[in-house]
């Protein structure tokens, strides 16, 4: 098998055989395939897609390219959860005690954060103490023991995953379905849940702006798992304001505290029950929707959720202090106020703004590898439909890196779109794929 | 500017501006840009194209990436010829004479053989003592001397071409319109002629298969060469049978001894002719295309194109006593016939089989580098046309390498396609462009 032979027939839009898809990945992570050919592969599927038939060998392939996690030593039903990433979305430091207090194992392998969204490994760190590069040996441990854990996604885990991605966030293959899906699903596939949600975003701070293009990708996502030998459903939920007040890593932190407090606010906890309801219906344990909704609200009513969280803050190293009183965790020295430039109804806050005003302020890194400032980011102190008047302030900016203050300030203050009509506002979960 | 934002411009459709391309192909040969974005790039090009303005911009790019040849010491009109490659095309080294007893300068740079085509260096050097690897001087020294020279193709010139064919060879990218557009004419643009004459073949033994194809390239190569500041016309010519009677090296130079002594054959003549009449239009010494050929022809047989041919010889270190007696030009030890599996007519002649079989007898290289011999080809006995009676033989397999001479017969055997009819004839000169 020639890597050039394959390129030419996806450039000429012959699907390729579950046999070729599967030697190419295993070459080019033999490092045997070189970058410049992979390059050329990736813009010809761009160009041609996938089949059915493709995407699932290619997932697959990737799925297989490194380690898988094993989690056949913990008792219980395993569950996991994805999202495509969105600006204030905190879910995870949620979903995942508020699963664990439903009696599920919930060992969430996460990132940190990229452009201008968040991760919830950068989050969970923010919390003093809290460890989050894991052995497999210790999250097998911890999740014998309490059921829950928040680990950072190593290298071995679909490695082919991390080469490809890479390369295409350097070639302009990015926005490909099929090369998303492969992406999304093989570390999925290589998790050791069997019960798997996923959140797909949808609009302006999300990589899909439009609806039928999430549910396009939602869809794939949930037919090509389905077909890989797990069990997905995925949600589509907008991603035009951030969720939440709260766009940083200690300011999430408190925002998920809330949530888990019973506290809110209500577009967090509507999506993290939403999602944990589509487990419990996965799962066979509920079969209405309504109910499993109204099970784990109970949990976090009952402060059940709550106690599992500080369990797990705990075994991981973490200073229940910080999380038991909100305002030890970190904080910035300097906070800076947004003004209302006009008075009116905020119409629109862009998401994709207020997330990369964030990562300016220190919540993000401009490079790989940069520390990020676990006390910086954007407080929101208005909303969409929120009526605000002249120089009230609309939000407030916590300070970690001085230099790109003045840039942070202009794209918030961009990302307020304020008018004088009261503004139309669309539902939160838009879709639902099963 | 970075190159992922110019792969994404093109990916989208959107054209690139001469900027852009400039600085594309600068840092590509600085090899700052690496391959694997060139890649992506190229394959977004095959699916996108590029408008006129940025083939023009991408060609001069590449012509301007390395030296250029400079003939202005010497005097006279310098003229050139390109073709898109065919099998027993033995033009080279008839036309260089020709237009040198015609009063022109035509230093040709050339290059050796590739895949199923021969390479005029290859040919050259089967005259032994002929050496090509001459250097800037040596080529002005002998062009102002005796006018003519044929020179290997030296990588200081449009290297961005080099560069960039090799990468196109491996990553399925060779078959696009403004790519082969830019890698002809920057080797023409950097060397030093004002006229030049494009033969772009057409059919099974070429690159472009179908007239509509070959029509295009030639439209294209012209119009965007004449805008680049040099003059060119374009011939497209049939190349589904080979021209004349040979493949290999020592045969193709016996091929062109025969037209420069006026003994044909007559398909070889006509391109020859028809390729420098083109040239005499563009120089407007003849205004009627027919005079143009027929003071060519009596250069031809008042024997002053071949006393050039053999002052071009001597000039370059070759033995004159090979050419003049060219059965002291290299010969196989081993000559095997293919016979008619059948009597009828020869309806078809497969180019590229034919070259292809010379190639592994030996004429060829089948990896970069490798040694050719000379003296290895195929001579044709038929051709098509003509009548043959079952076990006569149609072809002699002169044999240099002896490993593959089975599967060189299969390839001649097949090459050939018997029947009763008497096949209809196309032209030999398929369209003008100029």
């Amino acid at each position: 098998m020639r890597m050039v032979d394959l390129i030419e027939k996806k450039r000429d839009g012959v699907p390729l055989t579950e046999q070729e898809i599967r030697w190419l990945i295993h070459r080019y992570v033999a490092r045997e395939v070189p970058d410049y050919q992979m390059a050329a592969f990736l813009m010809a599927v761009y160009f041609r897609g996938m089949t059915e038939g493709e995407m699932e060998a290619f997932t697959a392939a990737m799925a297989e390219s490194g380690d898988k996690v094993d989690l056949s030593a913990v008792p219980g039903i395993k569950v996991d959860k994805h999202s495509s990433g969105g600006v204030g979305d905190t879910v995870t430091l949620i979903l995942v005690p508020l699963m664990g207090a439903a009696g599920y194992v919930m060992a969430k392998l996460s990132g940190r954060a990229l452009g201008h969204t968040g991760g919830t490994i950068d989050k969970f760190e923010a919390i003093p103490g809290v460890r989050t590069d894991l052995s497999p040996g210790e999250i097998i441990d911890q999740a014998k023991r309490i059921g829950v854990v928040i680990a950072e996604h190593t290298e071995d885990i679909a490695p082919a995953d991390k080469l490809l991605y890479e390369l295409r966030d350097v070639t302009g293959t990015v926005p490909s379905l099929p090369l998303i899906v492969g992406s999304i699903l093989s570390k999925k596939l290589a998790g050791g849940a069997d019960l798997i949600v996923l959140d797909v975003k949808c609009g302006d701070g999300a990589f899909m702006r439009t609806l039928p293009e999430a549910k396009e990708l939602a869809e794939a996502l949930v037919r090509v798992g389905n077909k890989l030998g797990k069990r997905f459903s995925a949600l589509v939920t907008a991603m035009d304001q951030p969720l939440g007040w709260m766009a940083g890593n200690a300011l999430e932190v408190k925002q998920a505290i809330s949530v888990l407090r019973g506290e809110g606010p209500p577009d967090l906890e509507e999506i993290t029950l939403a999602l944990g309801a589509e487990l419990l219906l996965l799962s066979g344990e509920e079969s209405d929707e309504g109910k499993a909704r109204d099970k784990l609200k109970r949990l976090v009513d009952s402060g059940a959720a709550w106690k599992k969280f500080v369990e797990l803050v705990a075994a991981q190293g973490g200073d229940v202090r910080a999380v038991e009183e909100p305002e030890l965790l970190p904080h910035a020295e300097e906070v800076q106020e947004v003004w209302a430039p006009r008075s009116g109804y905020v119409r629109k806050l862009s998401a994709r703004k207020i997330g990369l005003a964030a990562g300016l302020l220190g919540a993000g890194r401009e490079v790989k590898g940069q520390t990020v400032d676990p006390a910086a980011g954007v407080e929101l102190l208005a909303k969409v439909g929120d009526r605000v008047e002249r120089e009230q302030p609309l939000a407030r900016l916590h300070v970690g890196r001085r230099e790109l203050v003045e840039e942070a300030k202009r794209l918030v203050t961009e990302a307020f779109e304020i008018g004088t009509d009261f503004p139309l506002q669309g539902d939160l979960i838009l879709a639902r794929i099963r």
